[in-house]
């Protein structure tokens, strides 16, 4: 906001640059409630689990990024298919070794995760609540469609949101798509959440507006993204959810 | 169509009875394509494997299916999810003694299961042209998204559904809120697909209509279902998707 004070006036008085929004969508995970912070222990636990089987750096975290990154494209997003990323990488770490026993111990992990209470966010409950006062909210998250509907469900949030989509992939043909069954054009549509990769970048490039709320963690995938200073400008980075409000009026001001 | 013929003939006749039709939902695993199938051979390597390590009558398959249904409300449908219970119910029956190269062989089995070609069913593609020329038909299926997605693409079928809805269970409120979603009443639509319990008994039950097309092979957990003698007058059995507009033509005669 500071640097809006240095505009010349009139951008403030004619009509020119108003912008109506019709629709704000909301990421799910570490958007609305913590979710990087339990992988992070899962993969502490399983880096845990190995340690018993090498000597010195094996490299463990890096070679688990290499096995997930490489089953992404058969196994998707989301708990299950890192489970079993993990158990194949703990096979070829410990060069087979590993016990029956300790691989179940990965099984567990996962479970764990699944079943792992919903810790909203905080501030993001009346933040959201203030943003659907004024405008129709959906969610738009993506990853394993049972755990999300799981999560929405325990969240206590599902009754502000006009829908629920749940997709395997957040990228430009599926906001299209998404934005094509809402019948929203992009100019008209707000995306909130923390991956610049997923929630912010592909919005932007269809001509919609992006607010990024950054986590305090972030999984190496959703890092990669590039936004232009183009689109930048329908972009507003704030640090939490108090803030979003703010944002908002400042994007249909723009 | 032969039991139809004993009917009075006003039932032709006068227009009290007809019903008019505005969605066909299609099922997809067992109802456009073969998935049973590869299931049960994905099953048959898993007994097989562990055949090696038990003496005489494991009740391997038995105690596997207690696992994954212990497992539902934890890891939802899909190969990932019973991947994680082949694992699971592996460990249990061996007392910890599988290896885990014999456990990485049932990672293989689902990533084998996960990049199977689509096999459509005979007549499938000419059935659902056929409704499609007549009514919006749209596709209706549970299971892992990523993985159903990834078939619905491979099936070349996409572009005849004005919709794709994956979902994470088949039930009541599933049905009622896809058709509040459609804007569409239970009586004007018709769901098509070879499981009871998910395809037809909930459709019925909102006052919708069903066309079954029983599979030679069905797992045993969409065996339960109940329709009751009430509910069955909205519900035809057919044997071949060839038979699929004829059913169709029944309904909206009815």
């Amino acid at each position: 906001m500071a640097a809006r004070r240095h505009l010349p006036r009139r951008c403030f008085t004619d009509n020119r640059g108003m912008t109506t929004i019709r629709m704000v969508g909301f990421d799910a995970d570490d958007t609305l409630w913590r979710s990087q912070d339990w992988f992070d222990q899962a993969q502490r636990d399983f880096e845990a689990i190995i340690a018993g089987y090498v000597n010195g750096d094996a490299r463990t975290s890096e070679r688990l990024y290499a096995v997930e990154k490489a089953n992404l494209a058969v196994f998707g997003y989301g708990v299950k298919g890192m489970a079993l990323s993990m158990i194949e990488a703990a096979i070829d770490i410990t060069a087979g070794r590993i016990t029956a026993a300790d691989l179940h111990r990965i099984v567990a992990l996962a479970k764990a995760l699944l079943r792992h209470p919903v810790e909203l966010l905080p501030g993001i409950r009346e933040a959201v609540e203030a943003v659907a006062a004024q405008v129709p909210v959906v969610l738009v998250t993506k990853g394993d469609l049972f755990h999300q509907e799981a999560k929405v469900r325990d969240s206590g949030l599902s009754g502000l949101f006009r829908r629920i989509e749940i997709v395997s992939e957040k990228d430009v043909p599926t906001y299209r798509r998404l934005l094509e069954e809402f019948a929203i054009t992009p100019e008209a549509c707000v995306m909130v959440g923390n991956s610049l990769r997923s929630d912010i970048a592909p919005v932007l490039e269809l001509g919609g507006w992006g607010i990024h709320v950054p986590y305090h963690l972030t999984w190496e995938h959703e890092r990669e993204a590039e936004v232009t200073a183009g689109n930048g400008r329908r972009m507003r980075t704030i640090a939490s959810a108090a803030e979003l409000p703010d944002a908002l009026r400042s994007i249909m001001a723009a």
